[in-house]
């Protein structure tokens, strides 16, 4: 696909400085920006890239342009990030046009029900009763599970396994070789062994979840376990069972949450932090990365350390802890000093 | 599914109190229970839900049931607890039933052995040399690698990969995605690079393991990585190459252990753990999550941190670090004294 | 398989005591090697095995062989290590025969370009405009997204995910359940929830490239995100969007590297270790394991802890760590003794 300077200015309402039919085919962070690339510049410490820049379009928010001789088509915005995102938006809805229709070879029961303008990929398997809602995307090689629901508008991307059961809002999105409603780790100690408890409830997405790729959901061992609206889960986390997570959280990667714990909304959820099960966090909470969280957590808080205490008190210690051998020469001192005060 | 109150007493042997005829189609928790479900309460702090619980049905632990006006049916029973268990391992075999015979499309070797009633999902991939026990599941969309042998009553869910060579005992569980047999990450140095050291051997499960999903269990370099009877392993956990673990442990969520490590017994292993290369675990040892194991452990051991220490110690000076400012102060102010002093 | 002692003697110019028809068909540690194997002798402390083990074969380090009585055939070499690892490669090159051909039923676009003697096993997914290197062995069930380029002699195992516009080098092996150009974690804060930023780039891999099974490499938000040539990735890893690795680097299990780090060249990065954001690590730096990387790391370093500081500091400072509570005693005794003064 390639767009021109006048195109690209009609769609964000920019003005053009050079030639308007410049054309680009790629975009491109502005520092490694190429012939034949779209870039933008919207912070100070880019502006002069501008003079410099090989982009043949360069977006720019009109208080960082300076006068000079520009390589690059410029095109001049109140801010060039937000106009930058929006082509970005549309760039990627000309790019990823939907799919529709069933492709061949795949597995779809008698007993599902597809929405219109649904796609399901080659060689995944749909089992019996699920119903699918209209313009969902199903890549190939996914596998849904029995009497599982899927809302509207959902991408699922390929090599996704949803359990039977689970229930997935709209337009939510599942990237590829996450799991959803795998069984809860569930054992009851016996002389001969662990026996296995029955995980027999389900995973429940709200609308507008998205799951990055190869992430864990196990399902409620009774009743289920809750991804609430809008909450946005990175990559390789694991969720064990009767989790419930609430609305517009976003979790880092490689984060663990253990069972029955319960979280707010709008928390922060730092990379590789672990959870401890049957624990309450409240909302606005900020979790530092790998950080391990082993109590209730009260609103508004900010965490760090494992296990996890006030951020700032985590530093300040954390500080006399890269100290400790100078601390514990100074108490060395101390006694010594002491001693020869006793001895005088 | 439907059940009457009747019907669910006659299983576990109970009194029914109420409407013989109430009948449930599903289960919850008590908290959350509503009209035409099945709850339990085994535990004196849910003993008021008797009468507020909309639950159809509510089996209760003999000591626990108080006089007056019940939404519900109950049953009673001595340990509701077990009770429900009993309940749920037989919904779950009626619920699961197993299925049997080959799916199309699929892919199985002509010269792959099947036992009897084994089920092959759509769109498996089963190589040359495979033999498979009787009444095994292999869901749709399962890797099996040349000369793979699985035993009698497993379960391999959706996207598990097992590489050439490995083995499964009877009566094991593989969820979605784990990989079983992945080389080893084995390398040598040398002044063009790392070369690939290669991974020769394979992945021996013995009888009744359970792998949770997205788990890598890498093959060893050469001889076996081995997964002892009876032991159960959480989701998105890596064990790497030789690694040999005994009967019946229990390893939680993203617990990561390093190459050639030897574990014991009834050990329990948190989450996000991780456990270095070349040492000795013994038995019944417990490990707190998120630690790090860099040394040999003693039968018997709970440890904590990392590096690991004993987890008393742990907590007990980590209580300390949390005072840490406040302890350094503590020496200024002895430092001062003590300057003071000699001043006199 | 089987090798006689003189077959194997022959490829790496051994000198044979014993039977020179003494035959193998496998190969063992030499702790538990038993009849019908191959094993080896590279250190002293397992020199004395050449007299008790069951190993048809051993090949053995000519400065550790000792006069005695000897079960097995020895075959007397320089370094008993190297000559075993050249065998060991010739052993798996002869086991895992490179295919060739399209295995049916597979999916491939018509405007994909394959190469000579490529594989394409069953199952599989390869999309429009995909281009494919001669001799590259893509495993059943794998999912090769639009306009991917992928070099010569690569492996990619079962059920790995490859999305839009990715670039792979020549000789890269990616494990099973991999997915290369997931979506990055990218979204902005608004009144009503997480707001997607579309990610327009892709990964690159460069040549000799091993990722371990189970990892999660997403897409750059714009540009690339980028592993650099010879680097090798373990399982169950997770490279965030537009990080950028040198050559030669080694990263070990669940070790997570957040958005926009770059990386040098010949890097050791320790198992479950977490590395920030938009921070640069330089050359030849190792990171010990389980530790947070919070700040740009010179050439050289070794670190340890978290937040990560030099390894040597951590492991002298985490000894009083160890000794917190005699500390705080201490410091007690010297307040005890010091009121006692000022009293006096």
């Amino acid at each position: 696909m390639e767009f021109t300077a006048a195109q690209i200015a009609s769609f964000i309402n920019g003005k053009i400085i050079g030639d308007e039919n410049a054309s680009i085919n790629g975009v491109s962070p502005i520092e490694n920006a190429e012939k034949g690339q779209l870039s933008f510049v919207s912070q100070e410490k880019f502006a002069d890239y501008i003079f410099s820049s090989d982009a043949s379009v360069i977006i720019v928010s009109e208080k960082f342009v300076k006068e000079g001789n520009y390589k690059s088509t410029l095109i001049l915005v109140e801010d060039a990030y937000l106009s930058f995102q929006v082509l970005m938006n549309l760039y990627q809805q000309m790019r990823e046009e939907k799919k529709s229709g069933i492709e061949q070879p795949s597995t779809i029961s008698d007993s599902a029900i597809l929405g219109e303008n649904v796609y399901v990929g080659a060689h995944t398997y749909i089992s019996e009763k699920v119903k699918i809602g209209k313009s969902t995307q199903i890549y190939p090689q996914v596998y849904i599970g029995k009497n599982v629901k899927i809302g509207e508008n959902c991408t699922i991307y390929s090599g996704a396994r949803v359990y039977d059961f689970c229930v997935i809002g709209d337009n939510c999105i599942i990237h590829s070789n996450t799991v959803i409603g795998s069984d809860g780790f569930g054992f009851q100690p016996t002389n001969d062994g662990y026996q296995k408890i029955p995980q027999l409830g389900n995973v429940v997405l709200e609308n507008n979840v998205e799951i990055g790729s190869n992430c864990s959901i196990d399902r409620g061992t009774i009743g289920s376990t809750i991804i609430g609206e809008g909450t946005k889960i990175d990559n390789l986390i694991q969720i064990a069972h009767n989790v419930k997570i609430g609305k517009n959280n976003v979790i880092a990667a490689q984060a663990g949450i253990a069972g029955s714990t319960v979280i707010g909304d709008w928390n922060m959820i730092g990379g590789q932090t672990g959870i401890v099960g049957h624990i309450k966090i409240g909302n606005q909470v900020r979790i530092q990365a790998q950080s391990g969280v082993n109590a209730n957590v009260n609103d508004g808080e900010t965490l760090y350390g494992s296990p996890a205490i006030s951020a700032g008190d985590y530093r300040r210690n954390y500080v006399h802890f890269r100290n400790l051998t100078e601390i514990v020469k100074r108490i060395s001192e101390l006694e010594k000093k002491s001693k020869e005060g006793t001895n005088d």
